[in-house]
């Protein structure tokens, strides 16, 4: 009522992503009217690729805009290790690191009785045909944190075992940065459990 | 690098936006990936509508799809009154009191010598053009508070008094629901200064 029709369409559209509220929304909105119309012509042009060009792999249901994704086309890696992760975000989080040299299986989810999910609705029964498939000796669960994560982990590691395959979760401890007395004695206990010698 | 082509590109596309960063990006992209493909489609749209079919009321600057705007299309509203505001915004803001019943004149802007604004790189020679064709009374001067808005209102107020037109500034004070313990020291005086009879 207050705004122009193509602005309160505008609006309602960035209302619709995470954590953008009326007043952000606004705010975005009168910025695209300030903006250079090519770069403008672009992000949508961005927002319909995205959608368009992008799928699940194949192989390790990354998302990706070739299949299979460029990980599972690079030969150079190290076929007998599998990541197990939850979500194509926390591939890009893996990578950042370089130091995991092996092929990744995104899950889409973790188990969760509490939304109904349970292990047929994410990708476990794709990464046990894989491990039947191919040359696998380790699998490691970089599952989050969480009920959910460790959760679905320990699910995971119970139907892997019996093949004979090494199933290793990633550690939990004080992140690098952090500060002793303001870890969670949750935290805190792991990382003491998980002590290593020196 | 780590992101599939798409992806990445709609993350630059994000970026560029006002208050989002590499996180909050991707973190709307990956969102976008999951969204139903007509609401993206949709949120395109109305980028591109809103950069395209906008553009400044020839009357008053307002943004508006129409010319003049629905504002000053409006021949039940007051036309012996205009109120002076620097944003497309802050017209939206007066509108939604419903207290105001005359035009806007909006100004895109406030002197500042700081960054090089001078009062004609704002639209106050068009608001001097207005004074003198139309049967205006009084103007209300609704620009910021701070040292950009009250230069600005000064400036225009010393231009229009020698047209025999009424000046008003809005008034400053404390904010309704505010605290009287946190409020700054200017604002008190402002209020004290701005006090009234009851």
């Amino acid at each position: 009522m207050f705004y122009p029709e193509p602005v309160s369409k505008l609006i309602d559209g960035f209302m619709k992503l995470p954590g953008i509220g009326p007043k952000t929304a606004g705010r975005l909105a009168f910025f695209v009217l300030n903006m250079k119309e090519d770069d403008v012509l672009d992000l949508a042009k961005a927002l319909v690729n995205a959608k368009r060009q992008l799928h699940y792999c194949s192989v390790c249901n990354n998302i990706t805009d070739l299949d299979p994704c460029h990980i599972c086309r690079d030969k150079r890696r190290d076929g007998s290790v599998i990541c197990v992760v939850q979500e194509p975000r926390d591939v890009v989080a893996m990578e950042k690191t370089r130091e995991f040299e092996g092929y990744y299986h995104v899950l889409h989810g973790a188990i969760s009785p509490m939304d109904g999910i349970g292990p047929e609705d994410i990708r476990i029964p794709d990464l046990l045909k894989r491990l039947g498939d191919e040359q696998v000796k380790e699998v490691i669960l970089a599952t989050n944190p969480n009920i959910e994560g460790e959760a679905t982990a320990m699910y995971i590691s119970r139907l892997i075992k019996p093949f004979g395959i090494r199933v290793t979760r990633i550690a939990h401890g004080l992140p690098v940065g952090g500060d002793l007395e303001y870890a969670d004695e949750v935290t805190l206990t792991k990382a003491l459990e998980g002590r290593r010698d020196l």
